[in-house]
């Protein structure tokens, strides 16, 4: 099944692809690995510190939206989520009270979309998690690094 | 134009590749995708947080040199520029003074010089800009991911 | 030589790949490149900020475990080292206290045991070394790419 086709079957409406906010482009690729700019959830979402100003449940809320802004990127760019093939990277930077360690519960959200998407392995990323600690900036920042068909 | 060419042109005068802090290399290939180390300003940029040491102006000078630096690293590496075919990601920290929001801002620093050099498309990458908060050390860090001609 | 022999040949016992804390696999590749998992210290190394709670020399030892993890979990999924041809890009985040600027020398942990088992160009990464302060967090996290041979 498609990409495209498989995401709607599951109810999933990616949003337009966020607005820049500075002089980059949101996906960009060689041969067949594209990278997509970082993002954060939807500006919706509670800005703070996981631990203090969120919770997990929030947070991993707000991965999901940010892994959907990156999806909207890359559907921006390469014209087509039937383009990749499987996820292979996802970074993700979680704004951290002091004493908050469950960033990998927040990341599930970015990468338990994918696993929807592309299916437990394609869609099942060599991930790193790290914390931040910056009050009043996003929940979640990530990128994702994904390999497409061949041409 | 061949982009060594083009960096004459626009007049700007990368330097020396910085010495290693340690053991790594300026740059890696594997293919047509080369990974620059992570790079930092030069010396005689003031160090430390953007928002509190540093204005926003100085900082994207900063992130500017950094991007010299990563190119710098990158040439000393490949032999010549010429090889770059163009720029796909862009990843950097921003030392950021508590508050402060514009780690975007300050690395248009660095991609700003990429597109001088690279023209619009190909000289704007994929970009993800993060917050640290480290008192004392440099303003601004970031590597840079290229695709190669083929050879 | 084989990696495999080289490393038994080293006295240098992988671990067994670290169970995961989310929703991620230990190694993801698209043609010859491959992207490791974020990784950690074993359990037994202490926890805790360089500088205040754990010296460079015990940090540093902390980031050649974080490499055996690393190493580990491209062995669990590529079956072999034997298929890594060189190392392309190490990223690592060190937990430093206020004031601690030695990151560099901690992620020599993790390069050193590289370049001793690929030897010293193809064992040499491009490397980004980046503070984070988080008490209570593991000392180091780092994420390794290397590129594969042909199949």
């Amino acid at each position: 099944m498609s990409v495209e086709k498989r995401i709607k079957e599951l109810g999933i409406k990616l949003p337009e692809a966020p607005g820049y906010k500075g002089n980059y482009i949101g996906a960009k690729w060689a041969g067949n690995i594209a990278f997509s700019c970082g993002q954060g959830p939807f500006e919706t979402t509670k800005r703070g510190m996981v631990g203090k100003d969120l919770t997990i449940e929030e947070a991993y809320k707000g991965a999901r939206e940010t892994a959907m802004n990156c999806l909207a990127q890359l559907k921006a760019q390469l014209g087509s989520l039937d383009k990749v093939k499987q996820v292979l990277q996802v970074v993700g930077f979680v704004n951290s009270a002091e004493g908050f360690m469950d960033q990998p519960k927040v990341l599930n959200g970015f990468t338990d979309l994918l696993i929807e998407i592309w299916g437990d392995y394609a869609g099942r990323p060599a991930r790193a998690a790290l914390p931040v600690h910056h009050p009043g900036w996003i929940c979640v920042e990530a990128w994702l690094v994904v390999e497409l068909h061949p041409e």
